[in-house]
């Protein structure tokens, strides 16, 4: 049996309610001695730990740094390497647009082009994001269907924006419409499989679209197009694992990677205080809830020690109010490292930690990553986070009589 | 090179030998602060554990939990997930039929059907195990041949019974000869696949002779059938690692089981002291012993603390006359958890203890799952403990030149 059919197979449903707290990119590396972890104060979190069982979670394999994408995908259970989701699609659900089985999305740029076509500027002067969105607008008028297609233009900040195209047979792979390069011919996508030829001819047809509504605008006068991806045929936790999932975030790409698993999108406000009133106002409408702290990560991509320790201190002030619901399960991890050492996403496994009546105690003395190398738990792949989840809440059945 | 080959290809035959003992279920959880291991006096084990290598073994997967088929399929070398055990097989092996490759197994029930064949019992009343036994007997008298189908026939417990369908053609998979439910009309079994028509036939056919043969009976006057099915093709520990290897288990379920991968099955006896006598007895015979403590899985089943830490006691006790032996490698191990607390098997990984001239000593201070989860070993996955035994016996060569 593999691996996939065997967790579909022994999954039951019960009322058992299982809260999963990812704190983005919270595990970091040691600056003056310690990481960000170890550096905050998290009486809350360390007491948790030492009645856990806790370890460390690899998001993919040893050494690959993870997108938010794959990051998400591992802890919510789908082995990030069966499941690809391209650029388009990411930024499509990072805005917040909706896709489905027949949507192929691609992000795009204004760019600049001269009348013989060759591309003088990838970013058209990177134009203000207002300008970008009067833009859109006159597109979203002009552009409403390719032959059978429907087209959904999205603006996002300065000269980018987001195109999806909804329509039955819209298959890829197809190339990018960028030559990468200023100074060269404006490119058209091509078809990099026989499937994928309407997509290249929707697609070129949207470009030519575009560049005779921009005829009379400057300097963005035309359109790069690239990572064009339908979105991966992932099956819901709801078929998966037979949970009714919850998502609580705020900012639209963890909604957008979270509706890609069949979570519902639960209005989660602006502040992590927003969100764990969020998980207390629905706690009894589903069994899984999925919080999402984002500026533990954002603070380490800018390399801000101190605020991301801030945020860590935040969160552990507000654990008694998770604590108070009493959940079955609870798991507190991380979908990769964001140390501010490096200022970016890194390949180090992340603290885990997963509580439950029936859990052997780690006793270690502090949530952070050296406390938690010493658990009980060991070094697993974030894949299998979901199986430990599943199994503490009773929710899977034996394997084998 | 698929890692089954891998370790087929290195095995070489030599005359040290090899002691598996597996405590089945002997890990838990705590209960008052300490698990069934930490509670238990185990002066022996635990000096064992110092000098030896150890680690903590997880059964499948993180989160599953296996029954015994698979429990015990792992730690004999065979991925648990490549070979499933049907129910039928582990019923037949279960009572000490013997079973080959031209078997079908299937557990049945005496019920009790009226003349119109709907089912008004599924259990025939619960009838005593005297009278089951009555009416096997009465069973195989006249039923010993379908075509050219060997029909074999073992009483269970109470309504239960087991036959063996053994014959040419006979393929999985057939349905349940049973809706599950009283009220329902008398339901025979489906082949599910071509290949599988021969299976149903003979036992739709085996089914109204029963019938037929328990005309004057009542209540149980018909037989459900369930769980249809072969032995899958498990190579033996001879062909596989080149093990001469020999099992001492009281019960018939772990004698069965030993049996699918070709284990000679040694008269045990009815304790675990018998037990240690039958291994001295024969400890010139073969070089690979598997040694099944079954009590302290079924204290764990029933919750019964005290007990499960007595067998562990018992078991220590007995370590010296092992040990006396002086084996080339000792491994002590589990199936599987039965924590006393949930009264059932579990997910939890179990402790791993190896011991052999060549281990790098541990150096912890008891054999229990805190303990042996700070070991050199860490976390392995169950199938791989075998790699480790053929290992320490210099029984493998090396991989590559």
């Amino acid at each position: 049996m593999s691996e996939k059919n065997l967790i579909e197979k022994l999954c039951i449903k019960n009322e058992k309610k299982i809260i999963l707290l990812i704190m983005d990119g919270v595990a970091g590396l040691p600056i003056n001695g310690k990481t960000e972890l170890e550096a905050a104060k998290t009486p809350n979190l360390d007491a948790l730990a030492e009645k856990s069982e806790v370890g460390l979670s690899l998001p993919i394999l040893p050494g690959i740094t993870p997108g938010s994408g794959p990051g998400h995908l591992g802890v919510f259970g789908y082995n990030p390497l069966d499941y690809e989701i391209g650029r388009g699609v990411l930024e499509a659900v990072g805005i917040g647009m909706k896709l489905d089985n027949k949507s192929l999305a691609a992000r795009c740029n204004f760019c600049t082009i001269d009348k013989n076509k060759i591309i003088t500027d990838r970013r058209a002067g990177r134009i203000p994001t207002e300008k970008n969105i009067e833009l859109c607008k006159k597109l979203k008028e002009n552009i409403k269907m390719i032959e059978d297609v429907e087209v959904i233009i999205e603006a996002g900040k300065e000269h980018r924006f987001v195109v999806v195209f909804r329509g039955e047979g819209l298959e890829e792979p197809i190339s990018d419409a960028d030559p990468q390069k200023e100074g060269l011919s404006y490119l058209y996508s091509k078809a990099l499989a026989p499937a994928a030829e309407k997509s290249a001819r929707i697609v070129n047809k949207f470009l030519d679209k575009v560049i005779e509504v921009l005829k009379d605008e400057h300097p963005a006068n035309a359109a790069l197009l690239r990572g064009a991806a339908k979105t991966p045929d992932i099956p819901s936790m709801e078929k998966r694992f037979k949970l009714k999932a919850a998502a609580i975030a705020v900012y639209p790409m963890y909604r957008g990677l979270a509706s890609l698993v069949g979570m519902e999108l639960l209005d989660a406000g602006q502040t992590i205080k927003d969100e764990i009133e969020t998980l207390k106002k629905h706690y009894n409408d589903y069994d899984f809830f999925f919080i999402h702290i984002k500026k533990t990560d954002s603070y380490g991509e800018d390399g801000n020690f101190d605020n991301k320790i801030h945020i860590i201190e935040e969160v552990d002030e507000l654990m008694p109010e998770i604590l108070k619901l009493n959940p079955d399960v609870l798991c507190i991890t991380a979908d990769h490292s964001t140390p501010c050492l490096l200022k970016a996403h890194s390949w180090h496994p992340v603290p885990l930690l997963i509580y439950s009546p029936f859990v052997r105690p780690s006793g270690i003395k502090g949530f952070n990553e050296k406390e938690c190398a010493k658990g009980n738990l060991g070094i697993i792949e974030s894949k299998y986070i979901i199986n430990l989840l599943l199994a503490n809440a009773l929710k899977l059945n034996k394997y084998g009589a």
